[in-house]
């Protein structure tokens, strides 16, 4: 772990490397707040000819969304450079497991897995419908058609969420279990709060049973499909986050390097602490040290 | 493990024990549906002089909402013959930690904790307020009033009350986590929907923490309370229930006699399976089988 102190170091970093993959919650913004100075740094990046890549684990937005919320922070995006958790659970869905156009997911989750869900052609239920439902112990009536559940990030989860997803999980034979992430906390408005990791949690526990896929960050589904659209080189290509678990962890497997920022879960004491396996190849306190000036 | 089979069995089973203490769901009733024959059962055991307590994880209700239900049902109880998981929450927080009188305990559940906890003369929050909450992502303000959270079955569980739990439990020096039962699933309405113990799942993964206390059977302290307060002969009483996990095991651990009947949780063939470590003395299909026609 080498911190990037001087601006030689912080130059000589953004030479090594053509290909820049940034995680967004906590490294871009933070909530509806953008961390002060990204669009700078970003810019930068750009002007120096680098490509760039969203990949985030946040599900609660489409990619079509991510990019508004770019654009609207002034920061220069297209549509093919964001990769999402919800996306690559669209693709898993479709291109794995070749999910069967007669059946439904219900999603324990928001309008993001919803929208790449439905843009892939897949048939959904439960995120719109369920969201201010009040459990009424009547039964839950049998749904056949649902042949997944796929939990992520729901700010609107309830006890009607869990028990339809549990009743489907249980009585549905061979209904698919899937987790959009698995980060167990989530940074948002200068607070941490449960992540999709731990929403899921309660299925987990009734079922006594592990979802088949947890897509997103460590997992190395977006990573495999990014190097497979845009043919990067693995020792040009950096990523760039602020959780060990997810992030780091991402590049680490993928065998590319990373880069810790401190503006978001991560604190720079859990980061150095001799218990911490999961190690940055580089730290700075923030992405936005980065730019020149 | 001996399935209780011809009258003359039942008899010697029921002519055995003094003190007979029961679980409530899934073995008297499943949701508002008394199980057929078993107010007549009970009737029987009253009019040979048995002494009965009901021993209840649900902390849904406060023991006077029960004693209510059991009234409305037929069968004859008093207050100080109920024990709940609310109430031993209560009796924990009140005797065993001398919970202070300027703090107050933020509830994941229902009234009947509320209700309990009140009548100890704890402060609540967070049960009824919180119940129809819809998070909107504004920070949640620090409130160190709260010095403990309380978490149960909560049909009224949303993301609000586990930003607000996990808060405090995260912010407020020595805030107490304690679980009113560990119940994974809990059986309603001809449904199984998810337990306390999976409600809780969510704070427990984002805290990384496990609870201080987790009250209920199978810990000992109702079965404690109980002898205590009416100094019962182990060898002259028997525990009833439906769940292995917690009724079978409250019963082998307090090293009383145990009965399993199949009315609820626990299915024959778990029941009877060479991978089932907890094991009752006895089994019968209902309790009702055990009236003498």
């Amino acid at each position: 772990m080498k911190e990037l102190v001087t601006r030689e170091e912080r130059k000589e970093f953004i030479d090594k490397f053509d290909n820049f993959l940034f995680d967004c919650d906590g490294v871009l913004w933070e909530g509806t707040k953008l961390i002060p100075g990204v669009e700078k740094a970003m810019e930068e990046l750009r002007s120096k000819g680098k490509n760039i890549y969203f990949v985030t684990n946040n599900s609660t937005k489409s990619r079509k969304s991510f990019l508004k919320k770019l654009q609207d922070f002034g920061i220069q995006a297209s549509l093919h450079e964001i990769f999402s958790s919800a996306f690559a659970t669209a693709a898993y869905l479709k291109q794995v497991v070749h999910f069967p156009p007669e059946k439904k997911v219900y999603i324990v989750g928001m309008e993001g897995i919803r929208d790449e869900l439905n843009a892939e052609g897949i048939r959904t239920c439960g995120a719109e419908e369920d969201a201010h439902a009040v459990f009424d112990s009547e039964p839950i009536p049998d749904d056949p058609e649902v042949g997944a559940v796929v939990i992520g990030l729901d700010l609107h989860v309830n006890y009607t969420k869990y028990a339809k997803a549990f009743t489907y999980l249980k009585r549905n034979p061979g209904c698919r279990f899937i987790l959009t992430n698995g980060d167990t906390t989530f940074p948002t408005h200068g607070m941490i709060v449960p992540g999709a990791g731990s929403i899921a949690m309660p299925i987990i526990k009734a079922l006594n049973r592990e979802p088949e896929a947890v897509l997103g960050k460590p997992a190395q589904n977006m990573l495999e499909t990014i190097f497979a659209e845009y043919d990067l080189q693995p020792c040009k290509t950096v990523m760039i986050g602020d959780r060990l678990d997810t992030d780091i962890d991402f590049g680490n497997q993928g065998g590319i390097e990373t880069l810790c920022v401190l503006t978001g879960i991560t604190t720079k004491e859990e980061m150095l602490s001799p218990t911490n396996k999961i190690k940055p190849t580089y730290y700075i306190p923030s992405f936005s040290d980065l730019a020149s000036e």
